[in-house]
């Protein structure tokens, strides 16, 4: 079993190499024509490149380290929690571009062209499947991660073609199409591979102080690059201009909301580190899909307000509900952060579409429906927990060496990890 | 007492959703009309969003993590030093955004409009009151910290409207405006606020190791992305190119600086981390006026060299000396850090603008007055003092929930924090 | 000996600050003029600030964030990794500007126009200082460390002026001008200041829990800035944007294999954290050369498929043997991040453009030679070699102040440490 994760690694990165030499080439904007090709009076600040990198950049330093270190809070699986992060964004970013390229950028020649924008899309496919690890951390081995990236990412960019190219929803920032699914692919899994025995390993489930510090890392970077993510791919001028603003309202809205029901069911009205470092970020998945509507300021407020709310009991009440009563185990709570939240933003996404009107879009301002929006997100919950359960069937498979429930949430399975016991006291003295 | 944070958070909040509600609204640049309304023969790149959205986010970060992780040094407030900064500058921004908008950006309809440039500013304010916070750090409640914020807001959109648009000075990077107010608006409320005794607390008032290297994460991101603080609200073009340039000049002399003096001070010659943490960032706070003056690289270079002895020699000496014989405690060294290099800032603004010259500026180039600008440090140094004499003296109230002198610097007080006796040991064996 | 580093870093700073006001002025997009003297229907957002600002930042994150948290693996010289980085990269950049215009940018009135520009060079200059440090990480003092940067940069502009000026080479992404020489320019040093016993110092050598979180900050900001990081000084348009896409897709096929060899070589198939924390940036190394070539997304992917599986072999076997039969003691394992790499760059460089057809590259497209390519390798070998021997002879004279071998990676030696041994326990009890 030990020789499975170096052979998927090697096996799956030559298929990668293969397939892109096949399909893969360069758009025109990044081609060595370019420069001869583009009219003679557009400057080389048109090329998407200088629109869209900088988003790129942020949205690739919060799948890296936003969702990595945010992983990081549990006492002896940070290793697991940022490095597994790495493996699989890594792995799923490259069969991102393939999948998607296929249902959207295919070429008359039958070749993908590449650019900015496919490379921002790659991690926001791969941003999906980091969310399902959020429900697995701790209790998955790295084939296992890779597994579940392939099919979350081949899953992920049909869903995607459905909801974007047939049923003409938009999401620009992926409440639907990356958190409510991501969100219910990881839920569905972990409800096939319950474990009822974890309690086993319970003395590894919590953080230690610098944990908690590691993940506020995360936290913040995720928070602060929100408004990168949720403009990355809207249009160019106004509507990344809007997006930007609403997620910004949005989240600050709900860092509010977070504290004030944190420390409202804490004893002595002590915050909780677990949802400040998750529960301040709910207001960002919320007002994904209508950051490019016409929301208005005060509407982005509110959204997250409620969301703030909302989160912060999902924490304090569901995630306790769903593992006693559904046998669903989810370690991060992604269920709080990305499932409902993302609902939400496909409900305010289907409501602000529904509300749209010429006066306040203007004749060439977006025109989309309110009943295409709701399609798209029944799509993206479909996707999410059929796809789910079927992956869930195949992980359960006893092929995959995964950890036993007593060593669950420790680093030692799948790293070398330093010996303390000796090295620390040598130190202090 | 503990219902407090909470109430005050809920209200708040609601009430930055009506007031959005009635005042907030997307200028013409993020609203869905601007494709319309845009000359035709602009593009989109000429949206200023694309001119300012780098620098914002960069300032987005030094709020976020620059002054947060800045303030974990401690070896245990570091969830109190980095949750407050976070709950205090979301909450701070919104206000910043009506406060700010009133002054600055009410059209005849009685609306504000916001775009990138607001978002800026808003986080600009909200640095004032983070520099505040770092002198009170570990003393003080979040209560008592909102309403540090909700006054300091105000008083600074005030102070800034006096300063920009009565006097009209200049001061991109808020030497003055930023950097003075903020720190003696903190030192002042220090003041108020003096503990005698509390060096029960003495135990706590120092860090571990891996607290001093959280730390450095602040530091190198303030550090890294001043040049972005200082150039975001510059003049399109050579305005922000020069303020960059002269910021990133400033700051590289400050580290040479400051490690020389930090090192001739200390025993056996050996280097503090508080130094190095702090005054290494002093020529960034004081190149902030005269960033995008025509200072000259070299005029850089003299501005941080300066700054790095002074703010270094200020934590060896004028902190002992103002909580000795001042009884103002200083716990970030902010008097250090913002105060005497805020005041440096606003002077080496005056004499530059004082020596401008049309042979060095051009016809269209910047034309302020030297007597100006010294007015303006007038301005921002009674309006930190006063109006931190004035929200100190309502801070003394005992209605805020702030800790015993000797719970100060403790998370126990506002933080569920994971028990560590047990777990660790668990852990290594 | 402890008067050393105050004086050097005092008397440095002066003479940047004196050689600044002789030679270093605002060049044209950075002068207050720009406004009148660009033609009138030029947009500001022409200027190249708004092309090369955000990967400036980029860059900027990664010397002093990427390769600053990288080197605070070791369990206690984290303060040492972060600080000393911090020191020399702030006065490596200045004299990076002066030593670099002196080749580059001098003007017929004796002056250096700086600009954005310039700073990302002087960047990138510093980070061939910065790998050598990696090989002496620990070993050396920060005197030392200050006269390595001064002439590492002298060699460094003089290699540049050769490679780029007269054997008309392309290397956008350093991998020889940067990589190549700074990874041999360290190893070199370090085979000078060979040290028999540093086994004394052996209990240090080692990482604890924490300190290697801290090391995957430093990786993470690395491999994603890295796209930046070789398309920062390429041709606006195209250029920047294929170097972009090249490094992506480089760095993500580097993980997989990195993980793989790393996987099959440990006992029970663990992962290793120093090959997670350094082989997975080998392919941003090794496609510095090629980036802005028409390398093709599947040539990217080879490169670092590659160099994943060379570099983190190179751990495991070349690294030991060059320790123990050359008697290089590489701390960081430079050799198998940077030089490797590195050569495999400019030789993957040499073959792309000896491959290079009009019908690929346009006739406004690059026309580099193999053979051009293939010469300046050799000159960065020599360089980095030579220069190496050269310097680490003078910094073998005994008047440094340098460790103990039994004190070698203990920040006690030159940083104020916090005690910890009473304070935890009073703190958990």
């Amino acid at each position: 079993i030990r020789v499975s994760l170096p052979a998927v690694c090697i096996v799956w990165q030559i298929s990668m190499i293969i397939l892109f030499g096949i399909f893969i080439r360069y758009d025109a904007e990044s081609d060595a024509h370019w420069l001869e090709k583009k009219p003679k009076n557009i400057s080389a600040i048109e090329n998407d490149f200088y629109f869209r990198y900088p988003s790129f950049q942020d949205v690739h330093v919060m799948v890296f380290v936003g969702f990595g270190f945010l992983m990081t809070f549990l006492k002896r699986y940070s290793f697991g929690g940022v490095g597994f992060n790495f493996l699989i964004a890594a792995f799923g970013l490259q069969w991102a571009l393939l999948m998607q390229g296929w249902f959207h950028h295919l070429g008359d020649d039958g070749k993908i062209s590449i650019n900015v924008y496919s490379m921002i899309n790659a991690d926001f496919c791969v941003a999906g499947c980091l969310i399902a690890y959020g429900a697995l951390l701790g209790k998955v081995s790295p084939v296992q991660l890779m597994v579940l990236t392939l099919f979350g990412v081949t899953l992920f960019a049909v869903e995607e073609y459905i909801i974007l190219n047939l049923i003409y929803a938009k999401d620009a920032g992926g409440s639907m199409v990356i958190h409510t699914f991501g969100a219910y692919y990881g839920l569905a899994i972990s409800w096939m591979l319950y474990r009822p025995n974890l309690d086993q390993s319970s003395r590894l489930q919590g953080s230690v102080y610098h944990s908690d510090v590691f993940a506020m890392i995360g936290t913040l970077f995720l928070w602060m690059f929100w408004p990168s993510f949720n403009s990355a791919i809207t249009e160019h001028g106004d509507g990344q201009h809007r997006a930007a603003i609403n997620t910004y309202l949005s989240l600050a809205s709900t860092v509010l909301t977070a504290v004030a029901v944190s420390s409202v069911f804490q004893k002595h009205g002590k915050l909780d580190m677990v949802h400040i470092q998750n529960a301040t970020l709910a207001g960002g998945v919320a007002v994904g899909t209508a950051a490019e509507f016409m929301l208005m300021p005060y509407g982005s407020l509110i959204v997250g307000f409620c969301c703030g709310i909302l989160s912060t009991l999902g924490y304090i009440y569901i995630t306790p509900f769903l593992e006693k009563h559904l046998k669903i185990q989810d370690t991060c709570g992604i269920h709080n952060l990305h499932a409902m939240p993302g609902v939400i933003g496909g409900i305010v996404g289907a409501i602000t579409a529904a509300a749209a009107s010429e006066s306040v879009y203007g004749t060439e301002g977006l025109t989309p429906q309110g009943g295409h929006q709701a399609g798209a997100l029944c799509v993206a919950l479909c996707f999410g927990i059929g796809g789910g359960i079927l992956v869930g069937a195949i992980l359960r498979l006893p092929i995959w060496g995964d950890p036993a429930d007593d060593n669950c949430f420790d680093d030692e399975s799948y790293w070398e990890v330093p010996e303390e016991e000796e090295s620390i006291p040598a130190v202090m003295q």
